[in-house]
């Protein structure tokens, strides 16, 4: 509980308005897009500019009191929530798209900007920002840059890491500073820029960001591709880029998630495929045309059942919706899901399916396969429930080693969802105690008081 | 001057034949690419492995003797310069290129391979390493990173960092870490692996690094497009990417550089030019069709006199070993130049280089503005003398006002050179004090003897 004089002051900094400790509202801001934590805070506070922000956090390091940064809360390995009570710092209000450049090619935002609104003021200019994680209807920007969302486009564009070009940022102790610029080149001092993004908001909060953009291909195209076994989808999508095709999408379906599709949605998929590729290009015209025969050459040359070009962009979107209702259906089908987010070398994926294959045979449990296929970044969903003592241990397990075999096969732990509070016992299996120590020792040099989110990432 | 106990114990980790003192040793590596900083090492060391990199870093730690990495010592802004005396610790024998990884997309490769040797052994399968810095015949991998080189290629591909996924690197007190990984998502703790790259040296030596590749485009096109204001030139730059189009290069020649190419080799540049424009598209073919028109059309219609597109590759080749000798141009034409390396958002290209016009009268100086405008990274040379001393000290004044020019502008000191000896002075024009401070304990935790490449970025 927070002395009132602090929540008054807390009043004061934000408005009244802007300061919430009822019970419907601490309740609210407890959890986060996983299904296993919640915690409340004391008090919801909705800053509208930097100063505020400032003086929350200046006010929080001295009294030492937790402050959990979060914006629309989609994240999904507990990053956002108050595990330690204090102040939550919604972002929401500042909600601004402050510039778009269209001859620099950038846009200057603020950290509540919902993706979804960005992405519709951009087409207004032929721009998009790439990075794609599916929760943007509600993820907020200043959530993408501390995950380091990803999504599914990033085969060809790469995470959010590549498209921020600078960043405002508060310290912990209220202190406000700039990070990176407005260029794409930019060498002056070590690059403390990128240690903020991905840090889960445990180093301090951005306020502002600048964005780097890229006009909208103008064509685009779908391919369905039809495959007997999972392991086999898995081979095509490293042989689709090592023949020279970059598709901007490959997403992976497997047997189970299909026939949850077809039950939901019905759309034609084939229930008795074990596994569904959906692959997307994207460019000019010509080049999409291209690309798609070559992409349709290559996986029937290496073991697809079936190709199926979407022949227009409804056909296509309603591909997508399901790649969309598969994932949603995953979290429907259980009371508890672990839902992985292991990534291995694309060389590799064959090899890691196989492993979730014997895995569920071993521990008998259910595990779904779907995800990212084009950069590796698997999500395999294990179906338990926590109430089901033998069945949730045996997921435990499962689980556990499918992380293993990911790091074993040179990938790792977490691709896009981040450590927070679910994936922290698992960090030692792939960093180097030296390498934990010098990141706990990043941690102390920003926030000596450890208000920053406290008991993410680090226990 | 080392202790001779020191010397014999560094033969021993890496062989006589790998420990050089003789003064011809010690004098070739005393300088770098810049024309301003010589001093020589007490002794230059060759280590072949990892573990002879970690074993010198031990002594070199307890001993507190200060060490300066290097490769080819391509780099132009003093990095590789030991400036402190010491060990000078040379990568080039470190230089397999162990795994090429097609499926993958991946390589794995030691500090000291050459950059040109890569992109040769990658074209056998077909694959390239986008960034490329103009030293490549020299320039080794270790320092690429160090410096996260940049290039004329960056205006599509992006700097050296997008394209590093993971290192190996041996720590001021001899420890050996891994940072990052082989997957293009990784989001495991804070990103430690962007601090190392662009350290210049600082922070520790990369020992192997996890190279993320591309198929090369099977098409290509270059356009030369003759301007009679260099001020429209710059205004080409972001017209042509506000359209949609994005080159993998878009380099800028002034007059002074077209008519020294002319002199040296002749090729049929405008000699009245005020400036020239080298575009170069990439891609499949007919996408590079298509766009190589569209940039016809767009030049012309925002004021290029001509736009010549190359009609075969020896053409094409003629105008970029144009560019190359450009830059010789320069550093042949006078004792010393400064070359600098300030970087603008595009839209301020034409506001920088009018900036460096008005500078030039001003202080009376000649400044030669020519480099890689698709990024508004420029490289405006001003030509002197050191021994001329109101020359010199005018052409210091506009170096300084050019710097202040394209801080206001929105743009950074030192796009792709880095600070090294060079920018030291000017940190403070761009940086914050907190975050010259962040840097600055960031640099402590890792290097609390300052053993490491001491002098470089910090006084």
């Amino acid at each position: 509980m927070l002395k009132e004089s602090i929540v008054a002051e807390l009043q004061k900094i934000v408005g009244k308005e802007n300061a919430l400790t009822s019970p419907e509202a601490l309740k609210a801001y407890s959890y986060d897009g996983t299904t296993s934590w919640v915690h409340e805070p004391d008090i919801v506070v909705f800053p509208t500019s930097t100063q505020q922000v400032s003086d929350i956090m200046k006010l929080a390091n001295a009294e030492k009191i937790p402050v959990t940064p979060r914006g629309g809360g989609t994240n999904v390995s507990g990053g956002s929530i108050p595990i330690m009570g204090g102040i939550v710092l919604c972002t929401t209000k500042m909600n601004k798209i402050l510039k778009v450049d269209k001859e620099n090619l950038t846009a200057t935002v603020e950290p509540g900007v919902v993706l979804q609104d960005l992405t519709i003021r951009l087409m207004k200019d032929g721009l998009f920002f790439p990075p794609d994680p599916q929760s943007f209807l509600g993820a907020t920007l200043g959530g993408i840059i501390a995950e380091n969302a990803g999504g599914p486009a990033c085969v060809k564009y790469g995470v959010t890491k590549q498209y921020i070009l600078g960043v405002e940022v508060v310290l912990p102790n209220g202190e406000v500073v700039h990070l990176g610029g407005r260029t794409l080149k930019n060498v002056v001092g070590y690059d403390l820029l990128h240690i903020f993004i991905s840090s889960e908001g445990t180093l301090g909060v951005v306020t502002k960001a600048e964005l780097k953009l890229n006009p909208i291909p103008p064509a685009k195209k779908t391919i369905m591709v039809v495959y007997a076994d999972v392991a086999v989808a898995g081979e095509s999508v490293f042989r689709v880029l090592e023949n020279g095709v970059i598709p901007d999408k490959i997403e992976l379906l497997d047997n189970w998630v299909i026939n949850r599709i077809e039950e939901m949605m019905p759309m034609g998929l084939p229930k008795d495929a074990d596994a569904v590729l959906l692959f997307e290009v994207d460019g000019i015209p010509e080049g999409v045309e291209k690309e798609t025969e070559k992409i349709v050459e290559i996986v029937k040359k290496y073991g697809a059942v079936d190709a199926r070009v979407a022949k227009d962009q409804a056909e296509a979107d309603k591909y997508w919706m399901g790649r969309k209702a598969g994932f949603a259906a995953v979290f429907g089908k259980a009371k508890t899901v672990f839902a992985e987010d292991v990534t291995v070398p694309r060389g590799q994926i064959p090899a890691l399916i196989n492993k979730c294959k014997e895995l569920a045979k071993k521990y008998n449990v259910e595990i779904v396969v779907l995800g990212h296929a084009g950069d590796g970044n698997l999500h395999p969903a294990i179906l338990t429930d926590i109430n089901n003592k033998d069945h949730y241990d045996r997921s435990v397990k499962a689980m556990d080693e499918i992380i293993e075999g990911a790091v074993e096969l040179g990938g790792v732990l977490s691709g896009e969802h981040g450590i927070g509070l679910e994936k922290q016992k698992f960090l030692k299996r792939q960093l180097e105690p030296a390498v934990i120590e010098m990141m706990k020792k990043v941690k102390a040099l920003f926030d000596p008081n450890n208000i920053m989110n406290p008991g993410k990432i680090w226990e």
